[in-house]
């Protein structure tokens, strides 16, 4: 049997996403998954360092010393199972059934780290028989806290690695990036997001008597109206426009003849680099001021907006996309936050792909079990394209 | 001593105010006041029939078998007392200090139910002495739910009343009406009050896809602002203008990064004889359509609107405080809801006519001990007026 890029030959891929699996690690716990990683890794070569952060379990892993960095990002914690009668198999007992791997984190993303791991041993091996030295270092930047409060994963690491005076020239990041197929989509950046905690202050007062009080609600809701109408801007060729969405509103104490004294707004801002949190902050004040609403405001910037233009690292994806799959990849920005945006700011072109997200965070949890292999045929893909080029 | 009208001789009506607020009837509790109170009536040769309905007792008691008939109305219930640590007495053993008599339901409205029963006393004693037959009927039509969801109260008694082919010509309620000095303020109708639970449906979903999702509240906004900024009528001579106030918004589960699906609001009108709950119902249904907000509404009519025009009683109440007090009382319709909404509707010139309302339903309820004794004289002159002209 010849192995081709589209049908890969080995099942190390799948084996090492299993393991994982069975690996409760449920954010922020590791449960050993790092472990075995850097077991895998450096039987490669690379020098691993485990780093500890409060309850966040981290690791930099690092192969060669000099040249370009590419490194894989990713996280081992999984999201709750939630409801475990709701699954047709126990989430951290892999299940393979009709072709797709069962499990929780099958998607996000312990596939993905399975995927990276078996690239790069893969790669170093295929470098070896032929006698190439890679030019360049290869990284793995992980940790147990994506999705939980992320205090205290990659934004720590991403420090540590500044003190080290190690920067990342080229990133992948395993979130599963992909819409229908595996590999049709690459997420090149993402808009920032920008929360806000506000509180409308008024003056409580009995429904009979509104000239004794001052509704929070009457004031916010010009001011309101005029936020959720406004067009931010047009967005940009990488970016949709700069969306606003008042996402929660409390007020009130259920009583029907007590006018509240306050109100609880939470707005957030999903922004494109047409913005920055500053002004966005800034015709928020202003807008509650000209409609003289009293608000004290608690903002919350959860991420920058990042972008990585068209250039090696995306080409290289699209053109190991390709070889593996034999389609046409698209860049794309939308979606939520990842990890990506502690890493972007300090220079690295960044990319995320990963396997299809239908499933992510839902019980049943799964991916095609083939897509696997694909998925590190395409990130050895990468690795040959930036740090093996003649 | 000669008894003056505004120092009157006797205690009667202090001591049966201090009997009424020993038994502690909290709502819809009436504790054997209402039994206290037919023995008095009866004595003076009223005909009582107790009216018990569901949790709540109640009774009508009639002197008298043709001619206009003026009834007293009043509950027996008293709102809880709240921390019983903040009150100086015991909220259910009266207590007179510096000339005030303490205890919960003293001025709401156990104060006013003493003064209207010896009222009666003095002026069916006194029409005897004088060889007078009154010229009409006494009603005295009381409640024990008037603080809770009142309706098994008033609402059931009038329905037995009008079966009974009895309708009251003339009814004073003892509601705590005075701002200041006893007698300042008469209400003589009360504006409506119509409340409504809309629920607004949206479309749940992610803030990072606002596409995909319908925000409630951005579709609320401008509906809602219609509304608040709405000039719904000029009122009239007796009535403010018409007043929408937006009391509670619900919506968000607190999560910053979820669209809601739908958004609880509830809204409260006061309204004017100008408006019927009809037409607000209508207008508020089609500024919703208007502005295509799937809204359900359920609607709750607290109290329609009512007015008692100066006429007999209004005259009759007037002198009866200039008499006792020498003040120019002033008409009222402005502050919340009484059980005389469930009265008037049947055609009675209604008024409330009662205690300084500055300590109700707080804690160190009181009222001034020597105007029970003058708030009696007033209800006794009332009599005097309307059922003992010449
Ligand atoms: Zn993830
Ligand atoms: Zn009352």
């Amino acid at each position: 049997m010849t192995p081709t890029p589209s049908s890969p030959n080995d099942d190390s891929t799948l084996d090492l996403a299993c393991e994982l699996i069975r690996r409760a690690s449920v954010t922020p716990e590791d449960a050993g998954c790092q472990a075995l990683m850097m077991e895998r890794l450096k039987a490669l070569g690379f020098h691993c360092t485990p780093l500890p952060f409060g309850d966040t379990e981290n690791f930099w892993a690092q192969w060669g010393s000099s040249g370009p960095l590419l490194a894989f990002a990713g996280h081992t914690d999984v999201v709750p199972p939630g409801p475990l009668e709701k699954w047709d198999s126990d989430p951290f007992t892999p299940s393979l059934r009709d072709g797709m791997l069962y499990g929780r984190g099958a998607a996000d993303m312990k596939g993905s780290l399975a995927a990276m791991i078996t690239a790069c041993e893969s790669f170093l091996r295929t470098c070896e028989a032929a006698g190439n030295t890679p030019r360049g270092r290869i990284g793995f930047l992980i940790t147990s806290d994506e999705e939980g409060p992320a205090t205290h994963g990659t934004v720590r690491v991403m420090e540590w690695l500044a003190e080290q005076k190690i920067s990342i020239d080229y990133c992948v990041v395993g979130e599963p990036s992909s819409a229908d197929v595996l590999g049709d989509t690459i997420k090149n950046g993402r808009r920032g997001s920008l929360n806000a905690a506000v509180k409308i202050l008024g003056r409580q007062g009995h429904v009979a008597y509104p000239q004794h009080a001052d509704n929070p609600l009457h004031r916010a809701l010009p001011a309101l109206q005029a936020l959720a109408t406004r067009q931010w801007d047009m967005g940009n060729e990488y970016f949709p426009a700069t969306s606003f969405q008042i996402t929660n509103v409390h007020s009130g104490t259920g009583v029907t003849n007590v006018i509240p004294g306050h109100a609880d707004v939470l707005i957030n801002f999903r922004f494109s680099t047409e913005q920055t949190a500053e002004r966005l902050q800034e015709a928020v004040e202003q807008t509650f001021a000209e409609h003289e609403v009293h608000a004290e405001i608690q903002w919350t910037l959860s991420g920058k907006p990042f972008i990585t233009a068209e250039g090696a690292l995306t080409d290289a994806c699209r053109e190991a996309v390709k070889d593996v799959a034999d389609l046409a990849t698209t860049l794309s920005t939308s979606g939520g936050t990842s990890d990506g945006r502690f890493i972007a700011p300090y220079g690295a072109q960044l990319v995320e792909l990963g396997p299809v997200n239908a499933s992510i965070h839902r019980v049943n949890e799964h991916v095609k079990a083939d897509d696997l292999a694909r998925l590190s045929k395409m990130y050895e893909g990468i690795l040959t394209r930036l740090l093996n080029a003649p």
